[in-house]
């Protein structure tokens, strides 16, 4: 695709977003005049190197998240690995690599509001895609819940779910790292083999094996003295399941719920699991955590050359794959960080 | 009611307890030979002089408390201020006063085990009564859980469910003690009335004048910036309407939930809810605290001494009146702490 594009929310999902929910158009070129007056009034010229598939996206087109609504009809919005062509803001240089909200398009023009919450990729970062998972916002959302909300101790059990996701094998492996036992929760054979044999977890239990009970079952055999410290990436009859088996005084990061991204149950479990474990329940925004990125990015990026830490990348290829990838990654069939190479 | 007597569960309510689930029945007096070896054996003979009504009783009926359940057929449960009348355990000196494990029974025979998780009422406490109440168990459930676990600080605005109860009047009062703003959501005009006029809150939400929507008007009206605090005692759909109100940075503190001991629905606030607030959720189970229980009597009772927190008692006369007093308990028609006077 060497034209430019951009891929447009046809209409508000319903359940799994699907395919034809999106649609990829061309966009109309700057006139060359026009450019120029963009890049005057302070805008910038980028390409887009890859788009990051997350979560949360499915929430916002729900308008349910934080970060705001995305509407039919707008450009789906999302982060991007993207380098500067042309600038018309001194704190952006051409060359430079950034991870910036460029939305779904191969060459987009930002203007000043987009760089005040972009960051620059440092260039210890290699490859670049690493500064939209494992050193980007996915590994900062494990660092900071692992590192200042779950307060494990080494010989915890910690249990997590979307344990195959940039969130969830982060997590896991710092966990490791700190000495506790890791039990993930994953979809499917093929993520439990990579977080047993590459992640190093303790055990994996694959969620797809059965319904809720199957689940309570393996839960309680893969943790016999309880569940310590339990990281929720998904909400639903995992948390759920999860929140029985919490023991005395365990901690639970609730941080994603994609169980309920895509419409389903409104409600929590039993406070009364919580009350018997005398369990300490925090949410977790990544967006509080910004001030500690450089931190995680030495200490997971140390880990990471030092062989400790291993991530993985669920590529796909052209701006015209991104719908399908998304819906890929809403259905769980992702194997690691979703990304999308332009 | 001279003779003994003593009240058994007949059967395990189902739903609101009824007073045909209790029957009051005389108990046969031990012969004075018989008397002597109970003596011997290191038995101690008291005389109940008030039976303290707790909420958790009913999840004990219903098999669900970590105390243990009260079958059919047992005499039931529960603390009481005692008079030791004669003693074969040497902790234990005749004519000394104490709350103790005593069950719904004018006299009791109580073994060694009774004592060792009885408590010996301080001389300072005057009326006794107040050993089962504000300076008892509800008492530094209040105390612990608004002290050690609500990190409330002077201009948070703080929420307490059934706020007329001996835990909700007493964490209010503390909470305006240390200068925060003081929402109490109880039910009738009464509560509402000595909880503004007596206990100082800062606004009363009075449940029964409306549904769970009208709930959610009257908080969002009372907590215009948000709930900092919550503490809960109810759980079902108030605890749901509180969580929808919380502020960035809130703390909830789960304490009971009454609406629940009767049956009803197991599920809790939506997780969604804990996430967008940044919440830390705690549950409290006063059985962990029992380490403050002198420092909370010193505390508590200076305040009520000093005029600055109050507490109000809702008495039944004779063990025959303890079925009714107990299910007056639990349609929240108490004003005050439930107690059987003896």
């Amino acid at each position: 695709m060497s034209a430019l594009h951009e891929v447009r929310l046809r209409r508000t999902p319903e359940g799994r977003p699907r395919e034809d929910d999106f649609v990829c158009v061309p966009a109309e070129p700057l006139a060359a005049d026009a450019g120029a007056a963009a890049l005057a009034q302070g805008q910038t010229l980028v390409k887009v190197h890859a788009l990051s598939l997350d979560p949360y996206l499915r929430s916002a087109m729900a308008g349910r998240h934080l970060s705001g609504a995305i509407q039919p009809g707008e450009v789906v919005r999302g982060e991007g690995w993207v380098e500067v062509l042309a600038s018309g803001d001194a704190r952006v240089a051409v060359g430079t690599h950034w991870v910036a909200a460029c939305g779904w398009r191969n060459v987009a023009w930002l203007d000043a509001a987009t760089w005040a919450a972009a960051r620059p990729i440092d260039q210890n970062i290699q490859p670049r895609t690493w500064a939209l998972g494992v050193l980007g916002m996915p590994g900062l959302t494990a660092w900071a819940g692992f590192t200042r909300l779950a307060q494990a101790r080494a010989g915890d059990t910690l249990v997590v779910s979307a344990a195959a996701g940039p969130v969830g094998a982060t997590v896991g492996q710092l966990a490791r790292l700190a000495g506790c036992r890791v039990v993930g929760i994953a979809g499917g054979p093929e993520k439990a083999r990579w977080l047993r044999e590459v992640a190093g977890f303790d055990a994996v239990i694959d969620h797809r094996a059965g319904g809720p009970p199957e689940l309570r079952v393996a839960l309680k055999a893969a943790c016999p003295q309880g569940i310590d410290v339990y990281f929720d990436n998904v909400g639903g009859d995992v948390l759920q399941a999860a929140c029985e088996q919490l023991a005395v005084g365990a901690r639970v990061v609730l941080c994603g719920l994609i169980a309920q991204y895509s419409g389903a149950a409104p409600s929590g479990p039993n406070p009364a699991l919580f009350i018997r474990a005398r369990a300490t329940v925090r949410g977790l925004v990544v967006y509080d955590h910004w001030d500690a990125l450089p931190q995680m990015q030495a200490e997971v990026g140390a880990h990471l050359r030092a062989g400790r830490l291993h991530t993985r990348e669920d590529l796909a290829h052209g701006l015209a794959q991104a719908p399908a990838a998304f819906c890929r990654l809403m259905r769980g069939d992702n194997q690691g960080k979703a990304l999308v190479l332009l």
